[in-house]
């Protein structure tokens, strides 16, 4: 499964339009390109619509949001949605300001999105859960530490995938995929992937890249992707946690230009729920 | 008191709304991630407003302006002092053009800063004294190098602090932290920090994390900063001055990530003015 | 030549305002300084005119395009012609959606530029020439691979520098500067370089730097330029190709800041066509 995803982006190269923040915009093209994928970074107005036809996904990514990009947003997602392209969606802070909820409301409403991910801040804010969440970052409280917790959080995610008809993708220290009638929990990853800006937008990116080819299921696109991601979060944290957080951000990049199927395979950590 | 504001820090992780360029606006992000600080990247104007009461102190850069982002430092800037919670300006190349010069009276007139930084000819201008600054970089004669200009400067600055009620950090070869009735000269820093873009505007960023757990006094606060910027330079410039100027961006950060309040205690090097 | 070229730049440190994409700026403005230039990022409309007034040359990517920087890139490219500073022109991804041919079409129609950057597909695409093209990549089919290729495609650059008066620069494998009455092929750099986002951005970023002093002829600086970005290619290449594509970006600032003309000299792998 997880050779054929990546063989499958390494032979079509798929174009990934990415709708982002100027924050981690150059991660998330890196991030594309280490993968074999094609980045496009475009927000004008005036050609999202016609950028997605010529992609084979749509990253939506609000982390940096203002009134015209939300716009571009709009028509991109929609575009998106009539020429049957995916749609993977990042409600970044969505908890933060009522600009950012009236954004997902409105987005979720006029566009179906094939993959939505949030930390669990973020997914609990869309599900109406009460939640502790302050900006962007995910509050402790949180945090998906133990059994109860997961549990609880799938039944939550499952929620969103039924009425959103898509696959959700929950981030922290467990990541979940869950999708109407599966749910799979992922235990790849390092805590010092949250002391580098960005890591969650290449997760999206990442996503986007190996859902664009769509060949196998949504749902084993998605647990690739948050494999991939969590293992070469692993391998950087191998070789680069005893230099700092600089060169961690490098190592993740370069352990993404080289990870193989064999590797994803040998230390992937997944179990159904 | 280096440890203690550290500490506070680590313990307090403040979010930091940064209203900043988009050339640099990933390292700051990771400078403040570095610290263990969390930052926020957000100008979109109906959000700064929220933003800014979800933070603990407000970094407001003018790097890269445009007419939309002006109204929105302004509006943010507005809410920080309603708030009362500290701002951090950084008035980026302020003599290089009038539509600059406009906005930093219109935002020096409306909002209350806490620290106001520039390099040494941005100082000057805002003090009114001339100076052979052109664009973005200081010119090389306003260098503060020797004691008598460092006098000159320290004078410029204290006016400049009794004016705005402000603390004023001049960067050059030596940098200054200035109120109504101190003076700190710091020779901490090395001369390649100017040949990667962004380690000023990382030190504004700094600024706004050390100043925002507010627990020590904002004089003391800065001077860590400035001392914790120009050490990490020192670090990297150790580590990477033979490699390039790519790597020393990069040990940079590693050394934001890694370094301790003993550190910061055995290399400062500041004296009294 | 080379050693006259790049001594110029070291000794008037160039300022070089560019309007660029959000998403390799940080790499522009980076690569600028690795070669001892100054970059001014800049995009405001309010300021662009007064600013190109204080810089040395203008370099336009229209990598990310909205409504409002392209009034600013042609507001910026009058102002610079007025004041017969150089223009750089990198029209990013042309064929790729109905804007960006506008937007190109208005630009060339109003601002003479001294060099026009492009890969294979965005010159075909203004010479009106069928490509393949699809998006920011260049297509596979327009890779200049082959003698008969090279020469076709060195006869479409010479009717675009016919028409706009200006050197094109084809990048591809083999790299082409070609004006009215000269053509040089030049095969430095590596394969690699298309695994990480901004390397022809940053080839860009060199050509304004090293055309804006002006004392050489803008066919050797350009040439200059091609070599110094494709042997920085190979250096970060030899270094760093078993870690992965975040250490060759890393190591690509570095070469670019440590390169020698002598190196360059040695290195340099052109032809007359």
């Amino acid at each position: 499964m997880v050779k054929k995803i990546l063989k499958n982006v390494e032979i079509n190269r798929p174009l990934i339009h990415c709708i982002t923040n100027y924050v981690t915009v150059n991660d998330c093209a890196n991030a594309i390109l280490a993968i074999q994928g094609s980045p496009i970074m475009s927000d004008g107005i005036r050609e999202v619509e016609e950028m997605v036809g010529v992609c084979s996904a749509l990253l939506v990514n609000m982390g940096t949001l203002n009134t015209q990009s939300v716009e571009s947003m709009i028509i991109a997602g929609k575009a998106a949605n009539r020429l049957n392209k995916p749609v993977i969606f990042d409600p970044v802070g969505v908890g933060a300001t009522s600009f950012r909820r009236e954004m997902v409301v409105r987005f979720l409403n006029e566009i179906k999105c094939s993959v939505i991910k949030g930390n669990v801040s973020e997914i609990k804010f869309l599900a109406g859960v009460s939640s502790h969440h302050c900006g962007v970052d995910v509050s402790k409280e949180d945090s998906v530490a133990n059994r109860e917790c997961l549990k609880e959080m799938v039944e939550i995610a499952r929620r969103l995938a039924i009425r959103y008809e898509s696959i959700i993708v929950v981030t922290g220290a467990v990541d979940l995929v869950v999708s109407r009638d599966r749910a799979v929990a992922i235990s790849n990853g390092v805590e010092m992937m949250s002391q580098v800006t960005g890591t969650g937008c290449m997760l999206g990116a990442i996503l986007a890249t190996l859902v664009a080819t769509g060949d196998e299921s949504l749902m084993d696109e998605a647990v690739t992707a948050v494999m991939l991601m969590g293992i070469a979060g692993e391998i950087a944290f191998e070789k680069t946690s005893h230099l700092g957080s600089g060169s961690f951000r490098v190592a993740l990049i370069d352990a993404l230009s080289q990870i193989s199927d064999a590797q994803v395979a040998v230390r992937g950590r997944y179990e159904l729920f």
